[in-house]
Protein backbone atom coordinates (compact mmCIF):
# COMPACT_ATOMS: atom_id res chain seq x y z
CA UNK A 1 0.00 0.00 0.00
CA UNK A 2 1.64 3.42 -0.83
CA UNK A 3 1.11 6.91 0.83
CA UNK A 4 -1.67 7.48 -1.88
CA UNK A 5 -3.64 4.55 -0.18
CA UNK A 6 -3.43 6.11 3.14
CA UNK A 7 -6.57 8.11 4.57
CA UNK A 8 -6.54 11.50 5.52
CA UNK A 9 -6.61 12.26 9.38
CA UNK A 10 -8.97 14.88 10.61
CA UNK A 11 -9.98 16.04 13.88
CA UNK A 12 -12.28 18.45 15.80
CA UNK A 13 -12.97 19.19 19.53
CA UNK A 14 -16.43 17.59 19.00
CA UNK A 15 -18.68 17.09 15.78
CA UNK A 16 -18.19 20.69 14.15
CA UNK A 17 -15.30 19.15 12.42
CA UNK A 18 -17.78 17.05 10.13
CA UNK A 19 -18.92 20.34 8.03
CA UNK A 20 -15.39 20.09 6.98
CA UNK A 21 -15.60 16.48 6.11
CA UNK A 22 -18.55 16.65 4.48
CA UNK A 23 -16.30 19.62 1.93
CA UNK A 24 -13.72 17.01 1.78
CA UNK A 25 -16.02 14.24 0.63
CA UNK A 26 -17.57 16.28 -1.83
CA UNK A 27 -14.41 17.42 -3.72
CA UNK A 28 -12.55 14.53 -2.79
CA UNK A 29 -14.91 11.39 -2.98
CA UNK A 30 -12.59 8.53 -3.29
CA UNK A 31 -10.27 9.55 -0.41
CA UNK A 32 -10.35 7.70 2.89
CA UNK A 33 -10.94 9.26 5.99
CA UNK A 34 -10.54 8.70 9.85
CA UNK A 35 -11.87 11.52 11.43
CA UNK A 36 -11.75 11.68 15.32
CA UNK A 37 -14.06 14.26 17.31
CA UNK A 38 -13.40 14.94 21.07
CA UNK A 39 -17.02 14.97 22.63
CA UNK A 40 -16.09 14.06 25.78
CA UNK A 41 -14.18 17.80 26.01
CA UNK A 42 -15.98 19.59 23.70
CA UNK A 43 -16.35 22.89 23.71
CA UNK A 44 -12.09 24.03 23.31
CA UNK A 45 -13.45 27.32 22.39
CA UNK A 46 -14.09 28.63 25.93
CA UNK A 47 -10.80 27.49 27.24
CA UNK A 48 -6.93 28.87 27.57
CA UNK A 49 -4.14 28.30 25.02
CA UNK A 50 -2.50 25.86 27.15
CA UNK A 51 -5.52 23.71 27.62
CA UNK A 52 -6.41 23.65 24.40
CA UNK A 53 -2.63 23.10 23.45
CA UNK A 54 -2.68 20.00 25.52
CA UNK A 55 -5.84 18.67 24.00
CA UNK A 56 -5.08 19.21 20.79
CA UNK A 57 -1.31 16.90 21.03
CA UNK A 58 -3.76 13.76 22.49
CA UNK A 59 -6.06 14.61 19.22
CA UNK A 60 -2.98 14.87 16.70
CA UNK A 61 -1.66 11.14 19.06
CA UNK A 62 -4.72 9.82 18.16
CA UNK A 63 -4.57 10.45 14.21
CA UNK A 64 -0.69 9.85 13.94
CA UNK A 65 -0.94 6.21 15.11
CA UNK A 66 -3.37 5.28 12.92
CA UNK A 67 -1.20 5.93 9.93
CA UNK A 68 -2.50 8.98 8.16
CA UNK A 69 -1.07 10.57 4.84
CA UNK A 70 -1.90 14.31 6.33
CA UNK A 71 -3.54 15.69 9.22
CA UNK A 72 -6.85 18.15 8.63
CA UNK A 73 -7.05 20.35 12.08
CA UNK A 74 -11.02 20.94 11.30
CA UNK A 75 -11.69 23.48 13.88
CA UNK A 76 -10.81 27.17 14.13
CA UNK A 77 -10.61 27.16 17.91
CA UNK A 78 -7.44 24.43 17.46
CA UNK A 79 -6.17 26.26 14.38
CA UNK A 80 -6.15 29.82 16.02
CA UNK A 81 -4.17 28.69 19.10
CA UNK A 82 -2.18 25.70 18.41
CA UNK A 83 -1.52 25.00 15.45
CA UNK A 84 2.10 26.04 15.73
CA UNK A 85 2.13 23.29 18.45
CA UNK A 86 0.79 20.20 16.47
CA UNK A 87 2.87 21.28 13.59
CA UNK A 88 5.96 21.16 16.14
CA UNK A 89 4.94 17.52 17.14
CA UNK A 90 3.58 15.89 13.43
CA UNK A 91 5.97 14.16 11.36
CA UNK A 92 2.65 14.58 8.73
CA UNK A 93 2.19 17.60 6.98
CA UNK A 94 -0.90 19.82 9.00
CA UNK A 95 -3.70 21.68 7.55
CA UNK A 96 -5.33 24.70 9.45
CA UNK A 97 -8.36 26.22 9.04
CA UNK A 98 -7.14 30.25 8.78
CA UNK A 99 -4.41 30.38 6.10
CA UNK A 100 -7.11 29.14 3.15
CA UNK A 101 -10.22 31.14 4.39
CA UNK A 102 -7.64 34.43 4.95
CA UNK A 103 -6.46 33.93 1.66
CA UNK A 104 -9.92 33.66 0.06
CA UNK A 105 -10.98 36.55 2.30
CA UNK A 106 -8.66 38.98 0.93
CA UNK A 107 -9.73 38.03 -2.82
CA UNK A 108 -13.28 37.87 -1.95
CA UNK A 109 -13.11 41.57 -0.45
CA UNK A 110 -13.39 44.87 -3.07
CA UNK A 111 -12.87 47.26 -0.31
CA UNK A 112 -10.68 45.28 2.00
CA UNK A 113 -12.78 44.95 5.50
CA UNK A 114 -13.32 42.14 6.61
CA UNK A 115 -15.05 40.55 8.86
CA UNK A 116 -13.95 37.65 11.53
CA UNK A 117 -16.74 35.84 13.71
CA UNK A 118 -15.65 33.15 15.78
CA UNK A 119 -15.08 31.43 19.45
CA UNK A 120 -14.04 33.49 22.16
CA UNK A 121 -10.69 31.90 21.73
CA UNK A 122 -10.60 31.83 18.04
CA UNK A 123 -10.99 35.76 18.41
CA UNK A 124 -9.12 36.50 21.01
CA UNK A 125 -5.59 34.72 19.63
CA UNK A 126 -5.47 37.33 16.13
CA UNK A 127 -4.24 34.22 14.20
CA UNK A 128 -6.49 35.78 11.38
CA UNK A 129 -4.91 38.69 9.84
CA UNK A 130 -5.74 41.70 7.63
CA UNK A 131 -9.33 41.82 10.02
CA UNK A 132 -11.17 45.05 10.11
CA UNK A 133 -13.72 44.09 12.52
CA UNK A 134 -14.11 41.02 14.94
CA UNK A 135 -16.09 39.63 17.90
CA UNK A 136 -17.30 36.30 19.25
CA UNK A 137 -20.51 34.61 19.09
CA UNK A 138 -19.84 32.08 21.40
CA UNK A 139 -23.36 31.06 22.08
CA UNK A 140 -24.00 30.37 18.45
CA UNK A 141 -22.04 26.74 19.40
CA UNK A 142 -24.28 25.57 21.90
CA UNK A 143 -27.47 26.90 19.78
CA UNK A 144 -26.78 24.77 17.01
CA UNK A 145 -25.77 21.50 18.97
CA UNK A 146 -29.27 21.85 20.43
CA UNK A 147 -30.67 21.79 17.26
CA UNK A 148 -32.01 25.64 17.63
CA UNK A 149 -30.39 26.07 13.81
CA UNK A 150 -34.00 28.85 12.83
CA UNK A 151 -36.45 30.61 14.26
CA UNK A 152 -36.46 33.55 16.78
CA UNK A 153 -34.59 31.98 19.56
CA UNK A 154 -31.74 31.42 16.92
CA UNK A 155 -32.28 35.30 15.18
CA UNK A 156 -32.04 37.10 18.83
CA UNK A 157 -28.66 36.00 18.80
CA UNK A 158 -27.80 36.21 14.96
CA UNK A 159 -28.98 40.03 15.77
CA UNK A 160 -26.69 39.88 18.80
CA UNK A 161 -23.58 38.66 16.98
CA UNK A 162 -23.90 40.24 13.45
CA UNK A 163 -25.58 43.38 13.33
CA UNK A 164 -22.55 45.33 14.01
CA UNK A 165 -20.81 44.35 11.04
CA UNK A 166 -23.20 45.45 8.72
CA UNK A 167 -22.50 48.59 6.34
CA UNK A 168 -18.47 48.20 7.54
CA UNK A 169 -17.26 45.05 6.06
CA UNK A 170 -17.74 43.47 2.76
CA UNK A 171 -16.63 40.30 4.00
CA UNK A 172 -16.79 38.07 6.55
CA UNK A 173 -15.39 34.68 7.73
CA UNK A 174 -17.47 32.31 9.71
CA UNK A 175 -14.63 31.39 11.45
CA UNK A 176 -16.39 28.19 13.69
CA UNK A 177 -17.32 25.09 12.23
CA UNK A 178 -21.18 25.48 13.49
CA UNK A 179 -22.03 28.47 11.67
CA UNK A 180 -21.98 26.87 8.09
CA UNK A 181 -24.98 25.15 9.66
CA UNK A 182 -26.96 28.37 10.06
CA UNK A 183 -25.22 30.22 6.97
CA UNK A 184 -28.85 30.87 5.52
CA UNK A 185 -29.91 32.19 8.41
CA UNK A 186 -27.41 34.87 8.86
CA UNK A 187 -27.23 35.26 5.12
CA UNK A 188 -30.59 36.54 5.01
CA UNK A 189 -29.93 39.00 8.25
CA UNK A 190 -27.12 40.16 6.50
CA UNK A 191 -28.42 41.04 3.31
CA UNK A 192 -26.57 40.66 -0.48
CA UNK A 193 -23.74 43.25 0.94
CA UNK A 194 -21.53 40.83 3.03
CA UNK A 195 -20.03 37.46 1.13
CA UNK A 196 -19.30 34.92 3.43
CA UNK A 197 -16.24 32.70 3.51
CA UNK A 198 -16.54 29.20 4.54
CA UNK A 199 -13.06 28.01 6.25
CA UNK A 200 -14.30 24.48 5.74
CA UNK A 201 -14.54 25.06 1.52
CA UNK A 202 -10.80 27.08 1.33
CA UNK A 203 -9.29 23.64 3.78
CA UNK A 204 -10.87 21.36 1.37
CA UNK A 205 -9.39 23.00 -1.78
CA UNK A 206 -6.26 23.21 -0.11
CA UNK A 207 -6.07 19.75 0.86
CA UNK A 208 -6.90 18.88 -2.65
CA UNK A 209 -4.13 20.80 -4.05
CA UNK A 210 -1.67 19.24 -1.91
CA UNK A 211 -2.56 15.61 -2.32
CA UNK A 212 -2.72 16.54 -6.22
CA UNK A 213 0.67 18.31 -6.65
CA UNK A 214 2.30 15.70 -4.51
CA UNK A 215 0.83 12.62 -6.27
CA UNK A 216 -0.65 11.66 -3.55
CA UNK A 217 -4.42 11.73 -4.76
CA UNK A 218 -5.86 7.96 -3.95
CA UNK A 219 -6.60 6.84 -7.19
CA UNK A 220 -8.89 3.93 -6.28
CA UNK A 221 -12.28 2.87 -8.61
CA UNK A 222 -14.75 2.73 -5.54
CA UNK A 223 -16.27 5.86 -3.23
CA UNK A 224 -13.82 6.63 0.33
CA UNK A 225 -14.52 5.21 3.54
CA UNK A 226 -14.39 7.17 6.42
CA UNK A 227 -13.99 6.07 10.25
CA UNK A 228 -15.55 8.63 12.78
CA UNK A 229 -14.27 8.35 16.53
CA UNK A 230 -15.72 9.80 18.96
CA UNK A 231 -14.42 10.38 22.69
CA UNK A 232 -17.81 10.49 24.33
CA UNK A 233 -21.03 8.61 22.64
CA UNK A 234 -23.70 10.73 23.98
CA UNK A 235 -26.70 10.04 21.66
CA UNK A 236 -27.29 13.68 21.06
CA UNK A 237 -23.68 14.00 19.06
CA UNK A 238 -24.93 11.12 17.11
CA UNK A 239 -28.34 12.63 16.37
CA UNK A 240 -26.69 16.45 15.49
CA UNK A 241 -23.72 14.89 13.79
CA UNK A 242 -26.10 13.57 10.61
CA UNK A 243 -26.77 17.37 10.68
CA UNK A 244 -23.64 18.32 9.99
CA UNK A 245 -22.41 15.95 7.26
CA UNK A 246 -26.10 17.11 5.18
CA UNK A 247 -26.68 13.35 4.75
CA UNK A 248 -30.40 12.49 6.18
CA UNK A 249 -30.02 8.90 4.78
CA UNK A 250 -27.29 7.72 5.75
CA UNK A 251 -26.65 5.90 8.91
CA UNK A 252 -22.98 6.70 10.21
CA UNK A 253 -21.72 4.30 12.64
CA UNK A 254 -19.52 5.85 15.53
CA UNK A 255 -16.95 4.32 17.41
CA UNK A 256 -16.12 5.67 21.20
CA UNK A 257 -12.30 5.74 21.74
CA UNK A 258 -9.65 6.49 24.55
CA UNK A 259 -6.78 9.34 24.03
CA UNK B 1 -4.84 18.30 64.24
CA UNK B 2 -7.86 16.60 64.68
CA UNK B 3 -10.82 15.72 62.06
CA UNK B 4 -12.90 18.82 62.50
CA UNK B 5 -9.94 20.80 61.80
CA UNK B 6 -9.75 19.43 58.20
CA UNK B 7 -11.42 21.03 55.20
CA UNK B 8 -14.92 20.42 53.68
CA UNK B 9 -14.11 18.98 49.79
CA UNK B 10 -15.96 20.39 47.11
CA UNK B 11 -16.23 19.53 43.52
CA UNK B 12 -18.01 20.75 40.69
CA UNK B 13 -17.76 20.39 37.09
CA UNK B 14 -16.82 23.99 36.63
CA UNK B 15 -17.65 26.67 38.65
CA UNK B 16 -21.20 26.12 39.24
CA UNK B 17 -20.51 24.65 42.43
CA UNK B 18 -19.65 27.88 43.76
CA UNK B 19 -23.50 28.49 44.39
CA UNK B 20 -22.85 25.27 46.79
CA UNK B 21 -19.89 26.81 48.56
CA UNK B 22 -22.22 30.19 49.06
CA UNK B 23 -24.15 28.34 50.79
CA UNK B 24 -21.91 26.17 52.85
CA UNK B 25 -19.69 29.62 53.88
CA UNK B 26 -23.22 31.15 53.97
CA UNK B 27 -24.48 28.50 57.43
CA UNK B 28 -20.80 26.97 57.99
CA UNK B 29 -18.68 29.76 58.44
CA UNK B 30 -15.82 28.59 60.39
CA UNK B 31 -15.64 25.82 58.12
CA UNK B 32 -12.42 25.78 55.62
CA UNK B 33 -13.37 24.24 52.45
CA UNK B 34 -10.94 22.73 49.68
CA UNK B 35 -12.99 23.62 45.98
CA UNK B 36 -12.03 21.41 42.54
CA UNK B 37 -13.83 23.12 39.50
CA UNK B 38 -12.96 21.33 36.21
CA UNK B 39 -13.19 24.26 33.96
CA UNK B 40 -10.97 22.38 31.26
CA UNK B 41 -13.96 19.94 31.13
CA UNK B 42 -16.95 21.65 31.86
CA UNK B 43 -20.10 21.20 31.24
CA UNK B 44 -20.74 17.66 31.97
CA UNK B 45 -24.26 18.15 31.60
CA UNK B 46 -24.12 17.30 28.15
CA UNK B 47 -21.96 13.62 28.26
CA UNK B 48 -23.14 10.26 28.58
CA UNK B 49 -23.01 8.62 32.33
CA UNK B 50 -19.90 6.62 31.29
CA UNK B 51 -17.48 9.67 30.94
CA UNK B 52 -19.52 11.71 33.51
CA UNK B 53 -17.89 8.61 36.01
CA UNK B 54 -14.59 8.87 34.92
CA UNK B 55 -14.56 12.07 35.26
CA UNK B 56 -16.25 12.62 38.69
CA UNK B 57 -14.04 9.85 39.97
CA UNK B 58 -10.56 12.20 39.07
CA UNK B 59 -11.97 15.02 40.85
CA UNK B 60 -12.88 13.26 43.96
CA UNK B 61 -8.97 11.49 43.91
CA UNK B 62 -7.87 14.96 44.22
CA UNK B 63 -9.89 16.00 46.76
CA UNK B 64 -9.11 12.84 48.45
CA UNK B 65 -5.28 13.25 48.11
CA UNK B 66 -5.95 16.86 49.92
CA UNK B 67 -7.83 14.89 53.38
CA UNK B 68 -10.53 16.34 53.85
CA UNK B 69 -13.56 15.22 56.69
CA UNK B 70 -16.25 14.95 53.93
CA UNK B 71 -16.67 15.36 50.06
CA UNK B 72 -19.65 17.50 48.85
CA UNK B 73 -20.93 16.42 45.38
CA UNK B 74 -21.57 20.05 44.12
CA UNK B 75 -22.77 19.54 40.93
CA UNK B 76 -26.75 18.26 40.11
CA UNK B 77 -25.12 16.12 36.89
CA UNK B 78 -22.89 14.27 38.68
CA UNK B 79 -25.38 14.14 41.70
CA UNK B 80 -27.47 12.20 39.57
CA UNK B 81 -24.80 9.91 37.21
CA UNK B 82 -22.17 9.27 38.91
CA UNK B 83 -23.45 9.44 43.11
CA UNK B 84 -23.00 5.84 43.55
CA UNK B 85 -19.49 5.22 41.62
CA UNK B 86 -18.12 8.30 43.51
CA UNK B 87 -19.20 6.33 47.11
CA UNK B 88 -17.78 3.38 46.25
CA UNK B 89 -14.49 5.09 45.49
CA UNK B 90 -14.49 7.21 48.71
CA UNK B 91 -13.50 6.21 51.80
CA UNK B 92 -15.06 9.37 53.30
CA UNK B 93 -19.03 10.47 53.38
CA UNK B 94 -20.29 12.01 50.17
CA UNK B 95 -23.03 14.30 49.57
CA UNK B 96 -25.06 14.60 46.60
CA UNK B 97 -27.34 17.34 45.38
CA UNK B 98 -30.33 15.05 44.88
CA UNK B 99 -31.36 13.64 48.45
CA UNK B 100 -31.61 16.67 50.40
CA UNK B 101 -33.18 18.53 47.56
CA UNK B 102 -35.69 15.87 46.61
CA UNK B 103 -36.93 15.75 51.00
CA UNK B 104 -37.22 19.39 50.54
CA UNK B 105 -39.47 19.56 47.64
CA UNK B 106 -41.86 16.90 49.17
CA UNK B 107 -42.10 18.81 52.57
CA UNK B 108 -43.12 22.07 50.21
CA UNK B 109 -45.32 20.41 47.54
CA UNK B 110 -48.94 20.62 48.69
CA UNK B 111 -50.26 18.84 46.07
CA UNK B 112 -47.36 16.68 45.58
CA UNK B 113 -47.17 17.76 42.09
CA UNK B 114 -43.17 18.36 42.06
CA UNK B 115 -41.23 20.10 38.77
CA UNK B 116 -37.80 19.41 37.82
CA UNK B 117 -35.17 21.18 35.79
CA UNK B 118 -31.74 20.23 35.08
CA UNK B 119 -29.19 19.49 32.16
CA UNK B 120 -30.15 16.46 29.88
CA UNK B 121 -28.11 14.26 31.76
CA UNK B 122 -29.78 15.09 34.98
CA UNK B 123 -33.34 15.19 34.02
CA UNK B 124 -32.34 12.10 32.03
CA UNK B 125 -30.86 9.80 34.68
CA UNK B 126 -34.68 9.53 37.00
CA UNK B 127 -32.34 10.33 40.20
CA UNK B 128 -34.80 12.34 41.42
CA UNK B 129 -37.72 10.85 42.82
CA UNK B 130 -41.69 11.40 43.08
CA UNK B 131 -41.41 14.11 39.75
CA UNK B 132 -44.53 14.62 38.31
CA UNK B 133 -43.18 16.39 35.28
CA UNK B 134 -39.72 17.48 34.14
CA UNK B 135 -37.62 18.87 31.39
CA UNK B 136 -33.85 20.21 30.63
CA UNK B 137 -33.14 23.77 30.26
CA UNK B 138 -29.77 22.39 28.66
CA UNK B 139 -29.18 26.45 26.89
CA UNK B 140 -29.40 28.44 30.63
CA UNK B 141 -25.49 26.80 31.65
CA UNK B 142 -24.14 28.75 28.88
CA UNK B 143 -26.26 31.59 29.03
CA UNK B 144 -25.73 32.28 32.84
CA UNK B 145 -21.64 31.27 31.85
CA UNK B 146 -21.55 33.90 29.02
CA UNK B 147 -23.12 36.77 31.57
CA UNK B 148 -26.59 36.99 30.11
CA UNK B 149 -28.29 36.87 33.41
CA UNK B 150 -31.36 39.04 32.48
CA UNK B 151 -33.21 40.78 29.97
CA UNK B 152 -34.61 39.40 26.34
CA UNK B 153 -32.15 36.82 25.31
CA UNK B 154 -32.63 35.72 29.01
CA UNK B 155 -36.42 35.72 28.70
CA UNK B 156 -36.98 34.12 25.70
CA UNK B 157 -35.54 30.91 26.98
CA UNK B 158 -36.66 31.00 30.49
CA UNK B 159 -39.94 30.86 28.57
CA UNK B 160 -38.98 28.09 26.75
CA UNK B 161 -38.17 25.84 29.44
CA UNK B 162 -40.24 26.73 32.13
CA UNK B 163 -44.14 27.57 30.50
CA UNK B 164 -44.80 23.78 30.19
CA UNK B 165 -44.62 23.89 34.22
CA UNK B 166 -47.12 26.58 34.40
CA UNK B 167 -50.28 25.62 36.42
CA UNK B 168 -49.30 22.15 36.52
CA UNK B 169 -46.40 21.77 39.62
CA UNK B 170 -46.67 24.09 43.05
CA UNK B 171 -43.12 23.39 43.66
CA UNK B 172 -39.62 23.37 41.24
CA UNK B 173 -36.44 21.58 41.89
CA UNK B 174 -33.65 24.16 40.08
CA UNK B 175 -31.72 20.87 39.79
CA UNK B 176 -28.27 22.52 38.51
CA UNK B 177 -25.89 24.82 40.35
CA UNK B 178 -26.32 27.93 37.67
CA UNK B 179 -30.02 28.54 38.43
CA UNK B 180 -29.62 30.17 41.39
CA UNK B 181 -28.15 32.75 39.58
CA UNK B 182 -31.14 33.39 37.41
CA UNK B 183 -33.76 32.84 40.32
CA UNK B 184 -34.99 36.48 40.20
CA UNK B 185 -36.33 36.00 36.94
CA UNK B 186 -37.60 32.84 37.37
CA UNK B 187 -39.74 33.42 39.89
CA UNK B 188 -40.99 36.57 37.93
CA UNK B 189 -41.88 34.63 35.13
CA UNK B 190 -43.26 31.70 37.49
CA UNK B 191 -45.27 33.74 39.20
CA UNK B 192 -46.32 33.03 43.25
CA UNK B 193 -48.35 29.51 42.68
CA UNK B 194 -44.79 28.01 42.22
CA UNK B 195 -42.39 27.90 45.15
CA UNK B 196 -38.43 27.47 43.86
CA UNK B 197 -36.40 24.86 45.45
CA UNK B 198 -32.58 25.35 45.30
CA UNK B 199 -30.76 22.00 45.89
CA UNK B 200 -27.56 24.11 46.87
CA UNK B 201 -29.25 25.71 50.26
CA UNK B 202 -30.47 21.88 51.37
CA UNK B 203 -27.08 20.43 50.61
CA UNK B 204 -25.30 22.68 53.06
CA UNK B 205 -28.31 22.13 55.63
CA UNK B 206 -27.14 18.39 55.47
CA UNK B 207 -23.41 19.02 55.52
CA UNK B 208 -23.82 20.85 58.74
CA UNK B 209 -26.60 18.71 60.54
CA UNK B 210 -23.83 15.58 59.53
CA UNK B 211 -20.47 17.21 60.89
CA UNK B 212 -22.78 18.78 64.09
CA UNK B 213 -24.18 14.89 65.05
CA UNK B 214 -20.41 13.62 64.52
CA UNK B 215 -18.67 16.64 66.49
CA UNK B 216 -16.94 17.23 63.39
CA UNK B 217 -17.76 21.22 63.05
CA UNK B 218 -15.00 23.30 63.16
CA UNK B 219 -14.38 25.22 66.28
CA UNK B 220 -11.68 28.04 65.22
CA UNK B 221 -12.46 31.72 66.36
CA UNK B 222 -11.71 32.93 62.87
CA UNK B 223 -13.39 32.65 59.75
CA UNK B 224 -12.95 29.71 57.56
CA UNK B 225 -10.79 29.98 54.35
CA UNK B 226 -11.21 28.38 50.83
CA UNK B 227 -8.95 27.11 48.73
CA UNK B 228 -10.34 27.26 44.61
CA UNK B 229 -8.61 24.72 42.26
CA UNK B 230 -9.66 24.76 39.02
CA UNK B 231 -8.62 22.82 36.23
CA UNK B 232 -8.30 25.28 33.33
CA UNK B 233 -8.01 28.85 34.37
CA UNK B 234 -9.55 30.73 31.50
CA UNK B 235 -10.07 34.51 32.75
CA UNK B 236 -13.73 34.10 31.78
CA UNK B 237 -14.67 31.62 34.42
CA UNK B 238 -12.51 33.99 36.89
CA UNK B 239 -14.92 36.75 35.82
CA UNK B 240 -18.14 35.22 36.33
CA UNK B 241 -16.43 33.01 39.30
CA UNK B 242 -17.41 36.12 41.18
CA UNK B 243 -20.66 36.42 40.30
CA UNK B 244 -21.26 32.72 41.56
CA UNK B 245 -20.07 33.65 45.17
CA UNK B 246 -22.18 36.40 45.42
CA UNK B 247 -19.06 38.35 45.96
CA UNK B 248 -18.62 41.72 44.43
CA UNK B 249 -15.77 42.94 46.04
CA UNK B 250 -13.56 40.11 47.31
CA UNK B 251 -10.29 38.89 45.42
CA UNK B 252 -10.36 35.60 45.09
CA UNK B 253 -7.54 33.40 44.10
CA UNK B 254 -7.66 30.50 41.85
CA UNK B 255 -5.05 27.73 41.22
CA UNK B 256 -4.73 26.15 37.98
CA UNK B 257 -4.07 22.33 38.42
CA UNK B 258 -3.87 18.97 36.81
CA UNK B 259 -5.97 16.25 37.62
Amino acid sequence: MGASDLPIGVFDSGIGGLTVVKQLKKILPKENIVYLGDTARVPYGTRSKKVIEEFALEDLRFLLKRKVKCVVVACNTVSALALKKVKDNSSMVVFGMINPANAKALKTSKNKKIGLVGTRATVGSNAYKNIYMKRHASLLVPLVEEGITKGPELDIFIKKYFKDFKGKVDTLILGCTHYPIIKKSIEKYLGQNITLVDPAEEIAKEVKKYLKDNNLLNIQKMKGKTEYHLTDLNPRFLKTANNFLGNTNTAISFKQVAI
